[in-house]
């Protein structure tokens, strides 16, 4: 009923399965997705300028950092990847819901920016389950399970500035936690206003 | 995890469904339930005191009205009917959620003794469509339709007083809608504190 769509900021510690979470709840919604990102590395064949990738100029994309158009960015391998904020107000003029995986320093940065976002933090069952799962890789120095033990510790301290809470212990409850805050936050009065008036026929 | 229930108010205008959303809800959900009802009436054969009903003496019953402690109430046949608040805290308390069916003013009420409540508006999609289902049944005179719809226009003002609003056009989706806001509800992080502690192993 013409609302707007939100911005979701998803945040969590590594190891917390986020990816696992959102892929199996990306096939579970048609109305939420990704903000188209930019990039200073060339397209590839078949890849449509605003659709796949919003192609920039590093001149173009540092210009927009400075500006403060860029959400959030990395260099990786000499190029620049990043999301614009005009990207996101795309998606959520459009009526759809933009999603923004982004660590939590960044989250509190967005959250300025977007003051209606709404922030959702995944959590491990517990320290020790999470310690278990990195160890369970097998990929993992022991130097890094506890480096990174020790940052997740940190981030959960963010945890208090988020809007909501999900643990995954179990992956279905945890996409289905998901579904259900996507769908209840939307039904939220402070983000109903126009349904209000459409009912008292406000809108002739 | 150790949450407390959730207080949940539920209230519509007259027509817009109410009560067969929520019988629907009840079949899709086992942590949620209506509190005891207290009354006067006499018990019939097989109801057992606090588990069909909390009987109580007219006595009784008005003084616990005096005493605050009947949240709401109602006179029927000379009998009274109500919900005590200690029924809802012992529900809460329990782990589970409570639900209140109950009108705007009452609603108003029960935010103020439980400020942790959350308040659900069921409306229709326009005053228009309510005006219809009520002509539809057959059974209202046009007086009485008129009283109606003017009277669900005077609730509908107090909808900017509740948290979620959810628009009765469809069943199957309205009841979806509830349950994820009664699941979303319990995930915000201003009712997860257990949780986060939990996590961060600061409960032993």
């Amino acid at each position: 009923m013409e609302n707007k769509g939100v911005l979701f900021v998803i945040s969590a510690p590594a190891g917390c399965g986020k990816d696992t979470i959102l892929n199996e709840f990306f096939l579970h919604t048609n109305t939420a997705g990704y903000a188209v990102s930019a990039t200073t590395r060339k397209p590839r064949e078949g890849e449509i300028n605003g659709v796949h990738y919003h192609f920039l100029t590093v001149e173009d994309f540092k210009a927009k950092i400075q500006c403060g158009e860029v959400l959030e960015y990395t260099e990786y391998c000499g190029n620049y990847y990043g999301t614009l904020k005009k990207s996101v107000n795309d998606l959520i003029n459009s009526g759809k819901d933009a999603v923004l995986k982004i660590e939590v320093e960044g989250a509190m940065n967005i959250r300025k920016q977007f003051p209606d976002s709404c922030l959702v933090f995944i959590l491990p069952p517990s320290l020790e389950v999470l310690e278990q799962r990195l160890r369970g890789r097998g990929t993992e120095t022991e130097e890094k399970i506890i480096e990174r033990t020790t940052q997740a510790k940190n981030e959960l301290k963010f945890a208090e500035n988020y809007d909501y809470l999900i643990v995954n212990d179990d992956l279905k409850t945890a996409v289905d936690d998901l579904l259900s805050v996507f769908r209840a936050e939307k039904l939220r009065r402070t983000r109903c206003g126009e349904v209000l008036k459409n009912v008292m026929g406000e809108k002739n």
